[in-house]
């Protein structure tokens, strides 16, 4: 119970750096207007980094704030079936908590800021070119490139001080991946950080906001799932897991 | 004794890295001048990290550097109120002195400088939309965010080696608030970082200085004294304290 | 064998992440065009470290991912000849592997870029000014500046802790030589980041390629194998080996 | 002995990664012409980090690689006044000799470069408003600032985690001193990475140079061992040594 707890705690702080830091570049008139991908992707890691520890220090160790990370454990035997179900709940449950706590955060700056698109873009991601074989196939590798390190980081091979910071490591995990990889869909890479913030767009009175384009939204949810799969069998090949 | 000293210390030196690095980015003719968001995000998160190394190091081993941390902790028994009193007003002392001495690196540079709002913006946080319910909301909710991942990271149930990094990640946090909920109010979340320095653009002889808004003074108190209590409250719901 | 396979594995996720940096930053309408030369050095920065831990999980405990620095290992009597040989060659297998993921990742982004020169750019390094004994020279430099501190972080002299988090440190030191000397060609410092991504673009059907440069191609492997050899004799001389 | 040697070698990478970093920013056709601050500060941080590390593992744990950390320290009763001159002069041979390194690697860069302000800001320092009693004050005032978290750091009351990691966090600190105190001087904060670079300027045969400013070269000499002795105080006063 405590796990479901923590990990709805740590995904809603992971979204509150993480939304937070896309309304800050694009909304109107805030101080960090315009600031670019490294405050984006910088903003998201450290999201992860204290998503992490808040999760760890309310009583999830497994820290997953990741529905296919969850889904990659549930392989390895972590966990039964319904206990990843209720652990991918609470995790949506966080981020949509989350995206509200943005919302309120940045409250006098909807109505100036005009761009649809961006008010959108501040909750759930979007392709930078609509294709949604390649957007999914893009998802699936954002995502295995985020499991299989993170199996390497707390295999045994790797020594305790590396482990020790962990969650700081995973932190610049998902930088890397936002730098690297996060262009052409945005880098979900994690289904309830899309699927959550964006039912918070579709139910929050934001004024002049546009459609949440749910033809999109399976996109981030299978995506990552497939990912999860995929990561499970390469840490089983090359022995991480 | 040696606390007081230490808080002292310890926010005297986060000032000079935090007041100092928007001087560097807004000052006409300095090497930094524009260097934009992630410069100014980034100089207050190494302020934090070695402001507190000093604190500690100064025999103030609490090394909150901020009266909205002191309060939280008197919440949890840290303090008896006269010596939280006493703390935050060493903070205060410190965050003023702090502003004095960037004032003097930066000597040459303020009278070249004619804007009134960017010399003020130095010493003191300022909204972006002056809208006093929004703005006190936004400073309660950096607050909440400062301080419920510093309970985490210090608590039980995360690892020594993170613990023993706590001054690092501490300034990590403080980063990511910044890059993520800092557009709205300038992230004081820190009554004595806002009012020290205010006092100081107040006192100092800047060339063409302007007001001190005191108008707006009182939000960046209040809002992270409340924000403080309702993170102590978090804490305990989360089992982090 | 398994560090065969871990080097093949830890080059193939440095690439992902290297070449992804510099495709994302490229790419037309990626969310990330443009973001300039401090997304670049972090993205190959963040993948040093997240291949050098997929390695020694994969279990291959040197985690090279670089055969310049498997020969100055070689010299040191850590691999013999044909062992170094192997190790060089499954090396550049996963730098091949690992372009081969980047273009699937940025799929539909190919066709709407039409510079040439920026889609090599994504594969494999080129001269800022063509002189082919100054490029030389500087991947030389670079490959020397790369080996030496590699030898340093992992000296007995330094305590066990930073060599808990050496893959981190090696990755920050990666950050630095892009920053400081990556300019003039590129930083490849690397024989097989650079002809395996090299390779790739020759052979993967990507609309409106240009040609692959192999004039140059020699650069990127000899001045790397020349400054692990200068490197070499650098560290016996100052005592880190 | 050792311990001038690693001082030697250990300022010579700093000064390979710092000079570096200045010209690849400023030098005309550098891949990284134009990056900005962030990159600038970014790359002398990680030059601090890999010299203090090349220094340990050369024989010199003190690894101060700058003559006003080693006035501290003789006050402190670590070196004896002729150690202490020796160590000075071994730093000095060591930034002359990175700055020989840097003008090498950026060999065809120099020529193409036209600005004489640019090749000369890449060896040493300069003021952003020249007026020595201001800009004496800047570099006594980022030198205390540089030593006594320094102390900090490395006092008893911070414990070894931090230590173990402390040329990491030294690298931090002088990324934080650059991002907020950087702008009216250019941060030398050290006599010999400002004076062995400058001696380089004026011997080296570099392309259409202009003269190397021989009339402010006390400034970053003097003012950081002013700064050293203010900050031994202040270390005593507040019991950091």
């Amino acid at each position: 119970m405590t796990n479901l707890l923590g990990e709805f705690f740590g995904t809603a702080v992971l979204i509150v750096f993480g939304s937070g830091v896309v309304a800050n570049v694009l909304l109107k008139k805030s101080k960090a207007e315009g600031a670019g991908w490294i405050v984006i992707t910088a903003g998201w890691a450290f999201g992860v980094i204290m998503g992490v520890f808040c999760a760890i220090a309310a009583g999830a160790p497994q820290a997953d704030l990741n529905p296919a990370v969850t889904l990659a454990k549930t392989l390895m035997g972590v966990y039964t079936v319904p206990h990843a179900v209720a652990t991918m709940l609470a995790e949506l449950a966080g981020a949509f908590t989350g995206a509200v706590i943005v919302w309120l955060a940045f409250l006098p700056h909807w109505e100036i800021t005009e761009d649809q698109g961006a008010k959108l873009g501040i909750f759930c991601t979007g392709p930078a070119i609509r294709n949604y074989s390649a957007n999914l196939l893009c998802e699936i590798i954002g995502t295995v490139i985020l499991i299989v390190p993170i199996f390497a980081i707390f295999s045994k091979a790797v020594g305790g001080i590396a482990q020790g910071l962990g969650p700081y490591l995973v932190g610049i995990l998902v930088w890397g991946i936002g730098l690297s990889l996060g262009g052409p869909t945005g880098y979900a890479i994690n289904p309830a950080r899309d699927l959550g913030p964006r039912l918070a767009h579709a139910v929050l009175p934001i004024p002049g906001k546009g459609g949440s384009d749910w033809s999109y939204a399976w996109v981030p949810i299978v995506g990552p799932f497939i990912g999860a799969i995929i990561a499970y069998f390469i840490g089983k090949t090359f022995g991480l897991i």
